[in-house]
């Protein structure tokens, strides 16, 4: 949506090209030299920052409604995106906290009573992680804003959108063991430190080093090259690649590492 | 729903208490003596057998739905749910599909159109492992059977359900390395054949004995106590027991095997 007439069309006709009732949230973790960081967006006449997301299509199916609503709202394509968790109940969202003056003064309507987009939502709730480097943020008509913030410095946001992120940093820390999900934010030759350091931030806790990249190399996910990074006389580590075929499969069979 | 009543005002007048375009689906296993099986229902007016399941309430949150939806249509009560994948798209449910006539049949009403179940539909499944021995089974009005099935004797289902029993059974799988999930399937005091069998049946398929149950006594879930079942002279394996409190825990936090 890109002009006040499409915006004006979704609030008062969406529901003939929109599924009511089903939404799509999406914590998008963003990774680079040891820093984690997550994707907001704050919504034209909404006082907190909010994870992107957005209604269903009536053609679209779930992936794909992640996908685009990811890539309106901030620019970002291409994702990984892994569902997680669904999140439903009457108290989920509460409109009547919402300022009826915004509402009137956004669509000419004298209140939004029997509209749409006033039903209890559930939502659908996806995680990816990417390089926050190489991201490039735009904003469309209902989102004001968009950024990546800190981790650690992530303010309270709208609606459950706290709860669904606890849930997507629990989800995506569980799946770091089963799937190889991360690899893609390292370079295609990488030493022991680079990945270990990798695992450390996503999972923010100390991961022993020696034990730690044995499963991943049992499992031929990762190969030791027969070469060597030249960081200095006495400092000159092995490098590592993962095997993209081994990989591909993973990420669709899962694999056990424990 | 127990009577013909009930049932035709669900079809018509459904949407006024339940959430439209929202369901549902339950995938319960049930295990007993190296046993796995599936519960199924049989739809009254469908050919092929299904996962239960059904609408979310407008005052309920989605475990609550499907506490319901499975007690009502298959008697089995207190399950612990576990939710694990959302499932949508254009192409999931085809009404065009369905027998016109027997719609007409149940309902006086001479076609569908215009109802509020012929939506597209989004379906958030769950999944549960209980004691099949210990159940006791009775259907509700719009369920004309409901039974146990051998895991490696599933017919095909309606709709999508073999896809999303395909994922429950990969999710359980993922989730016993991370869940103490199946802990309560066992005695209170149970060997280590017993617990190991118990893992071998959920996920059909060979365990390593010897280095199995080390992550459970480690993480302080499994504990050895000081006696021995007796089976013959040669034959007295140490007890076990699991530790409830680190197991409400467990469930609560989830835990890292790995």
């Amino acid at each position: 949506m890109q002009t006040e007439e499409e915006f004006k069309d979704f609030i008062l006709n969406g529901h003939l090209y929109y599924i009511p009732s089903v939404t799509i949230d999406c914590a998008i973790f963003g990774y680079s030299n040891r820093q984690l960081k997550l994707l907001l967006i704050k919504h034209r006449n909404r006082d907190n920052w909010s994870l992107p997301g957005g209604y269903i299509k009536r053609s679209e199916n779930l992936i794909e409604a992640a996908n685009r609503n990811v890539k309106d709202r901030t620019g970002v394509d291409n994702l990984y995106l892994q569902q997680f968790k669904t999140f439903g109940g009457p108290d989920r969202i509460q409109f009547d906290k919402f300022d009826k003056t915004k509402w009137t003064e956004d669509t000419g309507l004298p209140s939004w009573e029997g509209n749409w987009l006033i039903n209890p939502t559930v939502s659908v709730a996806f995680y990816a992680i990417t390089d926050f480097s190489k991201t490039e943020l735009h904003t469309d008509i209902s989102t004001e804003l968009c950024g990546w913030f800190e981790i650690s410095n992530v303010p309270v946001l709208e609606y459950d959108h706290d709860e669904i992120l606890k849930e997507a940093l629990n989800s995506m820390r569980l799946h770091l063991f089963h799937y190889p999900i991360g690899f893609n934010l390292l370079p295609e030759k990488f030493t022991l430190s680079e990945i270990h350091a990798l695992y450390e931030t996503l999972l923010q806790k100390k991961l022993d080093i020696s034990n730690f990249p044995k499963k991943l190399i049992a499992l031929g996910l990762l190969k030791k090259l027969n070469e060597k990074l030249h960081i200095g006389a006495h400092r000159s580590p092995y490098l590592y690649s993962f095997n993209k075929q081994k990989y591909e499969q993973a990420l669709k069979d899962g694999l056990v590492l424990s």
